[in-house]
């Protein structure tokens, strides 16, 4: 296992800048009058692709090398990973192959398809994925990317909180969502070496804190199915997002379904921007930790803004 | 009729800039392959109180004499002027009376109450607003603040164009939406100005294209109650509205229900913010008339962001 170092951040920030946005830090008036905290809300739901995974995926994609790069890339995700990954081997003209569930909604499978990505389609179930995944990756000799467990990707999403580090001067604490932990490592990798005095909280669904309960059992337990509208989250932690969370995490927060939806309901209307359910969830916590955060300056990431606008979680459908 | 100067358009720029934010320019890479133009979009939807008009209200109240301010402003409206003049009654410390008929949402209404509007409630017709408006008037001496036919507002609302020239630099055309004609014709005294070369187009919905028939037939149409999903653009021109778009705009685009709601929803997917029907209307037109604006350098006014999350127009409720 290679964990990224800071030098692996540096050499990430130079590399992906030419193929991602850097993304506005909004401020809010009335949210800082709600939780009593001064917030500052990293948008990278602006950021290409949607979402903040194109740090990773860029990084990934623009530092093989020509020969390796010719075979293309390759990942299993049904998400903003296989968005962003599409997206930047697009931009380096090169194969991005994608697994995913025949079950994965159309909107989802058109959009990988928008950018460029090649789609495999496999059963919904781990076995037939990691046997088809297999079958691509022979098949092409693509590169393996992993949605989070992969250095260059935690190397690449550590550009986040540098650039908002860069926008907002010191910040008491940041809070961002925790899925695989791929946020969250690159958030531990780039503050714990320019911000130590930052505390890092992740925030999680309760219906899928299976990180809070690694993380206050010691050791990654990780579940099955995990049900919840915050759908980036439901992935479990594995070695090397472990390896940042229980090293750098001060405390993971967790927050019901109907705290993340009204949080999200409430940025949509307060603050006028199109996020992810799984966004909302660093305000859903702090909302209910108030007196963790009263008085300081607190960076939020907002993940990303991918959503299904047919199927916004507090319509009746 | 007085009709605002360019002069009256520096005052008001120099009395507002406390009381206003200065707005972002989202530029999309998709939106302009989409369309074949280079659209930069004046999002005001992320305005003090959610929408443009707070320019206008702002330069208003602020414009008083004390002694006059003492006494309060008032206005009809259940819409975006309502709210803007309630925040800037509210930043001064004077009140803001507010005649809404008693059918309005009670959201409007608690939002009104938010910024520290003090509501009448009237039957909803217009024989009842002007008699119960009176009363209020006569009751407190206040300031009558028409929402759009009123030379300091339209004064106000001039200062977005010209802070969107500010941050694009030359422009070949402006697209905003046009109902009474408040926007497009601050737009119009900022442009005249400033930047004569640049076209004015008003965007309007078909199914209230009162000022395109007025635009057409060379004199003020009012209709009765025009029906659109985009609803702060159903009011009628006025003289001094008149004057303007009838003396500068370059012509009114029209729009269909079903193109404004498929123009607002792509905004919202592709460019994550969160605007109100009335503000796709100028993208709504720009898409039906594309040989119009193709490689052209386009402003477009996305005038506000005041939606009901729980009555999208997409969503079948």
């Amino acid at each position: 296992m290679y964990i990224p170092t800071f030098d692996d951040v540096k050499v990430a920030r130079e590399r992906v800048t030419p193929y991602i946005h850097k993304t506005p830090v909004l401020t809010s008036t009335f949210m800082n009058d709600l939780t009593g905290a001064e917030l500052f809300f990293k948008c990278e739901n602006f950021q290409k692709a949607g979402a903040f995974k194109v740090r990773g995926a860029s990084n990934a994609v623009f530092g093989l090398s020509d020969e390796i790069a010719a075979k293309g890339v390759a990942t299993h995700s049904s998400g903003n990973h296989a968005l962003s990954l599409s997206y930047a081997a697009g931009r380096r003209g090169i194969p991005c192959h994608v697994v995913m569930p025949s079950t994965a909604p159309q909107a989802k499978k058109d959009a990988v398809i928008g950018y460029g990505g090649i789609i495999t389609e496999c059963e919904p179930s781990t076995t037939s994925r990691e046997a088809v995944f297999a079958e691509v990756q022979a098949a092409t000799g693509a590169d393996f990317v992993h949605p989070y467990n992969d250095p260059r990707v935690i190397a690449g999403q550590a550009t986040c909180s540098l650039e908002l580090l860069d926008q907002t001067g010191d910040l008491d604490a940041v809070v961002a969502p925790i899925g695989g932990g791929g946020m969250i490592s690159g958030t531990c990798l780039a503050l714990s070496n320019v911000a130590p005095d930052t505390k890092i909280y992740a925030a999680e669904p309760k219906n899928a804190d299976d990180a809070y309960r690694s993380f206050k059992a010691g050791h990654i337990i990780a579940d099955d199915a995990p049900d919840t509208v915050a759908d980036g989250l439901k992935v479990p932690l594995k070695d090397l997002t472990w390896h940042f969370v229980s090293n750098h995490v001060e405390d993971i927060l967790i927050a019901t379904e109907e705290e993340i939806v009204d949080a999200m309901k409430l940025i949509w209307q307060r603050m006028k921007i199109v996020m992810e359910p799984s966004s909302a969830v660093p305000l859903a916590t702090i909302l209910k930790n108030k007196d963790l955060f009263a008085g300081k300056r607190v960076g939020v990431i907002i993940t990303g803004g991918n959503v299904d606008m047919d199927k916004l979680p507090w319509m009746k459908n």
